[in-house]
């Protein structure tokens, strides 16, 4: 009993230590809610912190939560400690150096507070690194994690992964990225989240280019396209738009494609684990069949004079190959098993994974395949019609959905129109179908026009590339629309519409090289492939002798509380500092 | 401690004041289920009252409840009463009006029962005024509540109405209009609203007529293309058919479609508030097509003789542009922004948001614009599939759709059967798409007539001409088909829905003669319009500081209840019991 | 206080007599999770018998939730009995019968346990007799029970039962299905169920003949078909097929076709209420279209050496007039009225309801009603949207759609491939419409086959018949695409697709002779028919003066645990008992 006011106040003291990075932090992972699970843990601690920490509450009336969470990580850590200094890790951090830790987002939580210093955590981005090129690193923090971690839909990994990787690789759950994101791309991180990585310095440049800078070669590519159509197109000959815009253009999207492509590669050599996570983003997945679709746009715009009249099928059967599998995966995940269902998923980019096929459908007639289009066509048509209605509903499980209107709305113009260009190109006439398509895409085209806050207030990203070609997929519509029905309004329509799509691309690609070369912000880090796959997620993924060792520590601090037992409580207490200290 | 005695007695002596009407009134909203904040609140009040009004709870148990309610608002009443006498405002009533004044349903809360006596309420009507026309009111109750409220979805307003107005007129949340109202037309006031004008007198005429009296106009108008179409088809050429009923018909449309508009205008001017509410209404913003829709009708039903070939597309311009305004505003708010979310308001009324879009494509090819009735047709087409599918699936969330049937279930007919009558007069041809819809039209038709529940047991009122013209709309699809596929079947269909839908243009134009002129029962109360701006509306709107003063009430109260206090709170009650029995 | 013990002990007698039947059962529905409404029930009885059986909880630690169950069912049967023996029911058995009353999951709850011993209930299946048949066994169980239950949703009933048996025969509430059976066809109980009959006995044959027998049907029907237009397609001359197979497998067909009818009939003669309970249940009620669409095919796969060019139109109308009725009423459960929502219940067994509308056209062109076959065929469309896009969004209100893959998904080719069929036998042509439709089957049929799982692992029963019929369905699509577009792919996928769904027929022909003769396991009991109405379904279902009985029970025992009240409670206890008994 002798004892206890000392150990006591060594345990006060701990907490102290952490409470001022926290509260300088902002702390806005105090007042949330939390899931019934961590609740449970919440009331057990702060009962427990209410005890140990009474006269710290008492002068700081306004820290009680805050001492609750804190006594819970720095509660953790020090178990932590001992372990990660019995595995002879390679932290030689003592005690003093854990003290003055700052807190400020780039953490693990608790865990990582304890196993790695700030400058042992700075490099270590390997979490996401291809598992073969891991090497020595095996025995790091990450795979160790993974190792003690069932994964509950481990059935959803991409088909390539699978065998010795499938340990290490598990995915994030979809609800996890609506959990711990914001906006209607995704990707923002929610105040009160913890990401794996640094947030306040710059990642390596593969992690931070996304899968959405093929967006990129979409608005280039369809630009081409747009400026062939407007040379060669009987409608729009009163222009006379020389060929060579389209010659140019068509070079420097396959320069651009090229280029990204070759930096995605790199990213997907050395950083695979960061792509299976942009492959589990509800938004991102749309995106992996925008390298296709460029491909396509790429090789529809092929300048006239360079081909014949019919492209290779081979062409077509090279660029469909990956948008083919990637529907079935993707429609499949719809459809049938685990979470990521449509009413959930569903998102204006989710048109990306539909327009696919219309892309698909407008090359097949290209190379000659009419019927292939025709099957393209029927697959798009399907899924387009259950993409659109679910996203007009606005169901309330589409949590994706963007409260106000955003750049990504463009994606609804996209797939009607492409749709149109489709079937007049496989049924070789601007008929009733083509025209229906037509018009519906025009006619969301006018909706979000006339919404004037439109592009405004956005922050600009490389994914606006993405909103630019339903613009000119909408242009080229127009084009085909004023070649059936050739009269004053259609025509005018067509250059319009044509205008302002070139408009926007320009726009973007100065924005673009300004942001690249001049500002050097286009690739901020990549926040979104970075989150903790649950909650607290470093605190909790130690794995069994983790929990086991957590709960003890619970039963310790919860029968501190209970009034009867108050001496031996503060007893248990002191062990429990006298372990820590005399580590 | 000597004062407090009679400052006891005067607050209880209100109390008592209240209690005798409420409880003649049925009390309707005691028993209710409220919303947390609400409850939270009726917890303590219920301590509180069942502390101070404890031998009352004794001797008369079944009370304790409205004691608790009234006890509030008497409360309040005297608190607001002070504040109302200190900013001078036109009411000179004293405390012994307030007393006799009776609560029964007309009220606005608590607030208004302070504010304003019964003799001075009953005309009250400039809350729905156009401000314009206010004037000398500005100081009046009603705006100055509106000031001080800040309006969760400000963003939602009628597009006229910006800048200065914006203060004043705020809209009503969607969700609001499903938690007050019910009924399939959300037309009836549940039980426990308040509402904002009196129930129990009739209001002035323009505040009763709605705007679904220009369903009257598409009644009458739809019929007069009817007798039209009967009169000229060679598939109906057997009945010979006057060709005078057409002209007859039409010109009472117009006579009733002229004077419709002229009252609707007149309301329009004088009460814009009304309007207000009634866009923001999730049924009966559909029926701002309605109009429109009725003077398409007029237009395409022109009698033959008096018109050339094709109408002058000036007329087709005049009549779509309003549609087309409401649709990128209805169909914009369905898919982006807001909390009318397709999946909350779609309800069978929704229909007639899209079947303008095929009216429109019908008169567009009569005035021989078939692009512009492509497009229509196309828009129309994209939206009936959503409203369509939303209205099969009836998802949880579609809290307006009715749980069992009703004529507004009449309105899924329109839509298919314009849309076939629509493609056949843009492509010239009954073809197979038109087939479909047609068919489609008639399945509906089939599955709703079976259901021998169908016209019961339901109230008529003005609305109900809006469920005729999709029969009418429906004979005239099928007219179509019998010049396309002349046989006896599809004669005697077209022969027998076309009587089918004048018998009930007939029994309904009796009937509001019969109510109009006989019992003068055709313009009820519009309840609708006048539902509170949120549950207990008058009570909460006072602002902030209002909320201050009630919390400090709420305090007083809830202190009455400690246990330490147990002597005075038996004394207080006491003296309640006391002035009860003394009144 | 003397007379305590003794009433204490009697109570805890009947208690303890129970116990160790529950307990040798495994005893699955002590953890579950309860409604709200049993929930307080439970928490009720906890805290009472915790109290009344002290002792037992005291020595029994873990068996102190089982305790609270049986005391719960044993105070029911106690009151029951009396109840029982005072109606002169036909039951004689005392109480030393009930105490050794196995309760093994074949009880109807504690009211049966007290009604009827074990050997009398062995054969009491009557309860799905039909009306007309039970005669002087009206005064039995199971009616008496039905009289008193006031039913929810009373109008959904079957079109046929009115009048008098309305009050017998009421109907299983839509959502009871699906919160008591579970799996993709709904076929499984839940662990913690009672069901109305005994799980361990052999049922009479017709209560275990399903309406999925018709599958078999279906198969066998659509072979016929198929290999028939092997045999005469032109674009499958190449095969030399001979017509015999076609005549063989068409006569084959018919005899099981005739002998399933012949064996249902005598199960709607003798058991109509297990009918009724299939016609309720989501995902049978489905199966009520497969009779008539067997037979549909029966009629198009008639060898054409038998049948003129034309069949006569009376077979179409006999065969569709069953279906377009069970349309009306099904549509309309899903778009007007009751708590069928398509939201809820819509499953991909849902497609077996739209698809008869489709072969309904096939064979309306096959007799030469143009009209009729598109009439049906827009029908169809206008459900199959929305089937197909509820299906696809997987809706949360979804509850039966399957986690997992599952057989049943074959039903999604179904549809599309019968529209292509039906469209090009309507229209004469294999166009663009018939092209979509028939490439949207393909591509739902390639993304099933990839799913590797597709067949594996789930148990074979008779329903899996009817998912070949949909792989027959899409190789029939298959040959008309053929013809239409003759070339080595569409020939080589055509026999490849044919191969398949024959082989699957083949496997499950052998499959089902093998259950059915050899390990006699074809028809287990059925399950899905007999659960009980309502949770806890027997014990809540005694009507008015029961809950009366009950809450004046449930309060005594709720007195009884308050510690101050100890001796009243005993005392009350005391004269609960003497009221049970000498009431």
């Amino acid at each position: 009993m002798t004892s206890a006011p000392s150990s006591s106040s060594s345990s006060t003291e701990h907490r102290f230590v952490d409470i001022h990075p926290v509260l300088s932090d902002g702390n806005d992972n105090v007042n949330r809610p939390r899931d019934r699970q961590s609740c449970n843990t919440a009331v057990k601690f702060r009962r427990g912190s209410g005890g140990g920490g009474g006269d710290i509450g008492r002068t700081h009336p306004q820290m009680s939560t805050f001492s609750r969470q804190i006594s819970l990580e720095s509660g953790m850590a020090v178990l932590n400690m001992e372990k990660k200094n019995v595995k002879g890790g390679s932290n030689g951090n003592t005690k003093e150096e854990q003290r003055v830790l700052l807190r400020n987002g780039k953490s693990l939580g608790g865990l990582n507070v304890a196993g790695g210093d700030a400058s042992q955590r700075k490099g270590d981005f390997s979490i996401f690194r291809t598992k073969s090129t891991l090497g020595a690193r095996q025995n790091s923090l990450m795979p160790l994690r993974k190792e003690n971690e069932p994964d509950p839909n481990h059935g959803e990994g991409v088909p390539g992964s699978t065998g010795a990787d499938d340990r290490v690789n598990k995915s994030v759950p979809a609800g996890r990225y609506f959990a711990a994101l914001r906006g209607p791309e995704l990707d923002q991180v929610r105040d009160y989240e913890d990401i794996l990585l640094p947030k306040d310095e710059v990642w390596p440049f593969l992690l931070r280019f996304p899968i959405g800078c093929f967006g990129i070669c979409l608005g280039l590519g369809s630009q081409a396209i747009l400026w062939g159509a407007l040379a060669s197109s009987p409608a729009m000959a009163f222009l006379h738009v020389s060929p060579y815009i389209n010659i140019a253009l068509w070079l420097l999207a396959l320069v651009i494609l090229v280029s990204v492509s070759v930096t995605y590669t790199l990213k997907c050599i050395f950083y695979f684990e960061a792509i299976r996570r942009e492959y589990f983003h509800p938004v991102r997945v749309n995106f992996f069949f925008a390298p296709w679709i460029a491909c396509m746009f790429l090789a529809i715009g092929t300048p006239p004079r360079w081909v014949p009249k019919h492209l290779h099928p081979a062409i077509w059967c090279a660029f469909i190959a990956p948008v083919f599998v990637l529907e079935l995966k993707i429609y499949g995940q719809w459809l049938s098993g685990g979470k990521r269902r449509l009413c959930k998923v569903a998102n204006p980019s989710s048109h990306l994974s539909v327009v696919g096929n219309f892309v698909g459908a407008i090359l097949a007639a290209k190379v000659g395949w009419g019927e292939a289009g025709k099957f393209l066509w029927a697959v798009g048509l399907a899924h387009y019609v259950c993409v659109f209605v679910t996203l007009y509903q606005r169901l309330p499980t589409n949590e994706a959905l963007p409260k106000e209107l955003h750049p990504v709305y463009s994606m609804f113009i996209a797939t009607p129109s492409a749709a149109s260009i489709a079937w007049n190109a496989i049924y070789g006439e601007f008929d009733a179908v083509s025209t229906t398509f037509y018009f519906i895409a025009l006619f969301l085209y006018c909706s979000l026009v006339v919404r004037i806050n439109f592009f405004r207030g956005f922050k600009f990203s490389v994914a606006w590339w993405s909103y630019t070609f339903p613009m000119t997929t909408a242009s080229l519509a127009t084009i085909k629309y004023a070649e059936a029905a050739p009269c004053f309004v259609s025509r005018g329509l067509a250059l319009s519409l044509s205008l302002m799509s070139s408009t926007m691309v320009s726009l973007l690609f100065v924005s673009t090289l300004l942001h690249a070369f001049v500002w050097r912000s286009l690739f901020p880090n990549d926040l979104a492939i970075a989150i903790t796959k649950s909650r607290n997620g470093g605190a909790k993924a130690h794995g069994k002798e983790k929990k086991a060792d957590r709960k003890g520590y619970d039963i310790k601090r919860w029968a501190k509380q209970s009034p009867l037992s108050l001496v031996s409580s503060i007893r248990k207490g002191n062990s429990a500092d006298k372990d820590s200290e005399g580590k």
